[in-house]
């Protein structure tokens, strides 16, 4: 698949030669999710890794007596420097490789039980709103990040400390005044980008638009561009079943995924379908096209988290920032118990960090300072 | 995988043993499909096969004369013997381990481009009809089938043809008077049986109700036991993403999943749910389920495909009469060419053949003769 070998193709070193000869790594901020699922378990056990740290230097927004706790349980000594959140030190640059932004104001339920609780819900939003606010800094602030990799939160705790947020990905689009954005999914076999996601599957008869179907192909196809795919083939699933068979079942495909398909194609994108959806994933999987624009969640997470189960990456297009995720959930059943794999995790690190460092190795204006 | 092994337990023999101590193999019909699909191929090349063929008599409702041009283009001599459809030899029985029932005033046609038509919708639903006629006819009636395995059809051209019946499944369901019906699919790692099948997505929001939850899960459970499990375990997928995330997106789960779910449990079926789809299939295909059931088409085809592509089987359950097709459609367009793999449509006359001798070997009354 073209994918893999294009990220790992990536002219990757340790200190980015930028336009103007300056260097410097990346800064990910890594948002810890919600303190009671697998968010903090995994940073800590993907960032254990010493190549991992080595692609960038990482800010992460959390709780440190949590996260001191849990590199304890792993027998690690804590490999980060802490400040906390609202210290004057952030406006001066820190040299260490991996900071902790401490709330420990918040610490006090820790001792709860594992599922969605309101202050869960508080702090979580608290770190990804801080983290948004610093992405969104200009790059010679101290406090700037070329990208935000996102812990799991629960949208239920979300939903109980007061806020309307459906997700993450509402919240960044809002905050960052996108106009388009779509979540993509890039995994070894197979990279997929939704036309809707979290909303009631019967709502979508409400919500898809020929833009809506344009969007992820559009988006997708400039971030196939950035992984590396030089003339991404991008295939479009049908809404229903055998894609409508002609009309007999439903008029989504002719009403608005074909006219949308034009309109790309015209646009110079090498893209077709709309296709049964039940087979398109298994020819994009052996190397028929690079991105599957599918119509709905369980339609293109399903074959994702079914060929690439830990290894999937989030990626939010049309944000003004990087921001990527892990594809799993708090999986507050599993939290504490060190059982938790990292496997998304670091990818979604992995990929946040190429992806800024190739950012900055195009675009750094000459003022952007190397980091000692 | 229970499944698997427990297919592959059954107690098959060539001749089989009944209550009564009489034996015959069972009589599978096989319709041939749309004759310019791939269904006449891969037909020819699953029973060239000889332990195939040992499995059970084959009665083929077809054309002699495509059949015999495909087998003389894998260069096998044809290994059946012909019969006119409306032959009165076929009052008399048959001894031939493959007998092919020709239509062949409907031969005329053969030559035309490979696309849905009229007359390939009028003879392939003439096939159909005819091998659920004789299904239905008494056990000691010569023409009398004990299971039938049904080739790829186009419903396009049974459209054009004038037929109103969506697909296989609702003509079997009405010629055979059944009250429920339900589409499994059966593959080494995944067991999916559907809650809803060929309609628009939007459509499910007017047809799901708590009984066609309920019937997958029950007519799911009792297929399985058939299959050899003793206690199957089985899974419900929800209908929204992350099946609905506690209400925040659609209410279908706590209306109409939850209450199927009680209904069976209370019923003594293990049964569990609703699970976010994007992750119970991953946990059946590991061993964890023994069967999952799926809300709707495109939720159960694309995991069972991507993991048993060439291996799945189509059961109808709730019908009077076995019934198991291949999980393909007609593939227009690599018919003729000898590329179709008869992977699918081999798995589905062994399980008809099986599902069959065990239903004689349980069920057969003593005025059921032995064929020689």
């Amino acid at each position: 698949m073209l994918v893999v070998d294009s990220i790992r193709s990536f002219a990757y070193h340790e200190r980015m030669q930028t336009p103007d000869g300056t260097t410097r790594k990346p800064t990910i901020g890594i948002t810890m999710g919600d303190p009671l699922g697998i968010g903090p378990e995994v940073i800590i056990k993907a960032l254990a890794d010493p190549d991992t740290r080595r692609m960038g230097r990482f800010v992460i927004y959390g709780l440190n007596e949590l996260l001191t706790y849990i590199a304890d349980d792993l027998e690690r000594h804590p490999f980060w420097f802490r400040v906390q959140h609202d210290s004057s030190r952030l406006e001066r640059s820190i040299s260490d490789d991996v900071v902790v932004l401490d709330y420990d104001e918040h610490d006090g339920f820790l001792q709860m039980h594992r599922r969605p609780c309101k202050q869960a819900g508080v702090v979580s939003k608290q770190f990804v709103e801080d983290a948004i606010e610093d992405a969104m800094r200009p790059p010679e602030h101290p406090r700037h990040l070329d990208a935000i990799v996102t812990g799991p939160i629960s949208k239920d705790a979300w939903r109980k400390a007061g806020y309307k947020w459906p997700g993450h990905t509402e919240l960044f689009a809002h905050r960052t005044k996108a106009k388009r954005c779509v979540m993509m999914f890039v995994s070894p076999r197979l990279n997929v980008a939704l036309a809707t996601c979290h909303l009631p599957l019967m709502d979508i008869r409400n919500t898809l638009t020929i833009g809506r179907v344009f969007d992820p192909i559009d988006l997708g196809h400039e971030a196939c561009k950035m992984l590396g795919i030089e003339n991404p083939r991008i295939a479009v699933t049908g809404l229903n079943p055998h894609a409508g068979e002609n009309g007999l079942m439903g008029d989504e495909e002719s009403r608005l995924i074909e006219p949308a398909i034009r309109v790309a194609i015209d646009g110079g994108i090498d893209v077709s379908g709309p296709y049964p959806a039940d087979t398109v994933f298994i020819k994009a999987a052996s190397g028929e096209y690079d991105l599957v624009v599918a119509m709905y969640h369980d339609q293109g997470l399903i074959p994702v988290k079914l060929l690439g189960w830990d290894k999937a990456v989030n990626w939010s297009l049309g944000l003004p920032i990087i921001r990527t995720s892990p594809d799993h959930g708090t999986a507050f059943e599993i939290a504490g118990t060190n059982k938790a794999s990292e496997g998304s995790m670091k990818a979604a690190i992995e990929l946040a960090a190429k992806l800024a460092s190739k950012k900055i190795a195009t675009t750094a204006p000459a003022s952007i300072k190397s980091t000692p």
